[in-house]
């Protein structure tokens, strides 16, 4: 039994814990998480891991964006045996992944870190284009709304969500999720060259498809048939059937997550 | 005689000419041009006006955008028999064009005006991606250079080709306009987020793969395998075998094209 335990011990004393942060264009995967058909990002990384450490991998993502959503920095951690540093697993997941995905740094952590639980903060942005005509550039990376949309009274309305509040009313249809109370740091229309509405919000993590819901509710006031109150009102509901309807998935982009500086360069 | 000339000229005076603005992502095109094979960004507007005017309509470009080339703001004029009004006409195309090309703009403008000919100034865009790493949102609007590129170098060279040169050096290779004269009103590099070096040309008009070639000539400078004071010399020599390589059409865009205000809104 004592050899059995040491061995697991210099086993698993051999592993070491990585933080990735990647940027990808969604458009043509299947979203975040490992599906049965078609490329997730998850799936694309373990194959490519499993080759590089010759066994499986497991690779834990800080937001599961659904397909067609982007991200600019998603954050994903991993144990790997095989000896390496953060450059050489750039250079190495970069030159197999396709252009579509990028590894834009790798850092060795703390053995406990795990790219969801541990994070303090993530921040969502949502694109809306608002005009007649669609630049073809900003087409896989927008929400395109054709009727005029009062910024002042969506910018109004954004931050009335601000706060920690149970976020049931903009939870996606059907979802189980236990807990759906969340605190939300930051919710905000900041400055977008027109026609382009860029909508940010930061919080200490979401429901599926809470900010889609919430971009979708905000159009509606944007479009003046509700009132800006309409917000809190859907809000202290709790009910997804009053909300607005989910926008699409194509305007939403993952900007960054944010974790304890503790974690990074832990003492080994 | 007189019945057929009288017929003719009715005919003609029928005809309007419109200017159109437009936008396109060249990535899936063989071109602005008309080829034999490939979708090229004037024949689908032929084809469409042709639908259209019931009838065969030619398209003239401001600039002959190679395969791969962008445009934030081509130019082109067409005349038309059919009755019609800018905003329809803008409406009409966009509703056939596949959403990579964009019509932004029409107006109706004086029967003699040309989209090339009439030109008095193009402006052209150049984006380099010089860093490990490319984004994967930049991917198709870059040429990504890893190594590393020394702006000021860069920019110092870019001024020195400003002004009326023989612009042979520059020209595409095997290419036979009889004239090379050009007018450079503004060569600069501007303002471009790290990692992004962005060079913008202004002039009366410019030769087949100029812009790339003045690129892939600056690109040289920047990495510091030849002195600033090469591009002078590269100019002056006239000849293209001493320029650097063409950039890849991907980095390029047409910017703008600029007429004199006379040519719009025609006293009929």
């Amino acid at each position: 039994m004592r050899a059995r335990s040491a061995d697991r011990e210099a086993r698993f004393a051999s592993f070491v814990t990585f933080k990735i942060t990647l940027a990808y264009d969604g458009t043509a995967f299947v979203g975040w998480q490992r599906q049965a058909a078609g490329a997730s990002i998850q799936g694309l990384l373990e194959q490519a891991l499993a080759r590089f450490d010759q066994g499986e991998v497991i690779v834990f993502g800080a937001g599961r964006t659904d397909a067609g959503v982007h991200a600019l920095g998603q954050v994903a951690s991993f144990s790997l045996r095989r000896a390496t540093d953060g450059p050489s697993l750039v250079r190495c997941l970069n030159a197999s992944l396709p252009d579509t995905v990028r590894v834009l740094a790798a850092d060795i952590v703390a053995d406990r870190f795990h790219a969801r639980f541990s994070a303090r903060r993530k921040t969502y942005r949502y694109r809306l284009w608002n005009a007649d005509v669609l630049s073809p550039f900003e087409r896989p990376y927008v929400w395109h709304v054709h009727r005029p949309l009062d910024r002042d009274a969506m910018a109004a309305a954004a931050t009335l969500i601000e706060g920690r509040h149970d976020f049931a009313a903009f939870r996606a249809a059907g979802g189980k999720t236990l807990s759906t109370e969340r605190e939300v740091f930051s919710s905000r229309l900041v400055a977008g060259l027109v026609p382009l509405i860029v909508y940010e919000i930061s919080g200490s993590g979401f429901l599926r498809c809470m900010v889609r819901n919430v971009v979708g509710t905000l159009v509606e006031i944007g479009r003046g048939r509700r009132p800006i109150e309409w917000m809190s009102e859907v809000l202290a509901g709790g009910d997804r059937r009053q909300a607005g309807p989910t926008a699409p998935a194509r305007g939403l982009v993952l900007v960054s997550v944010e974790y304890d500086a503790g974690w990074l360069a832990p003492g080994r």
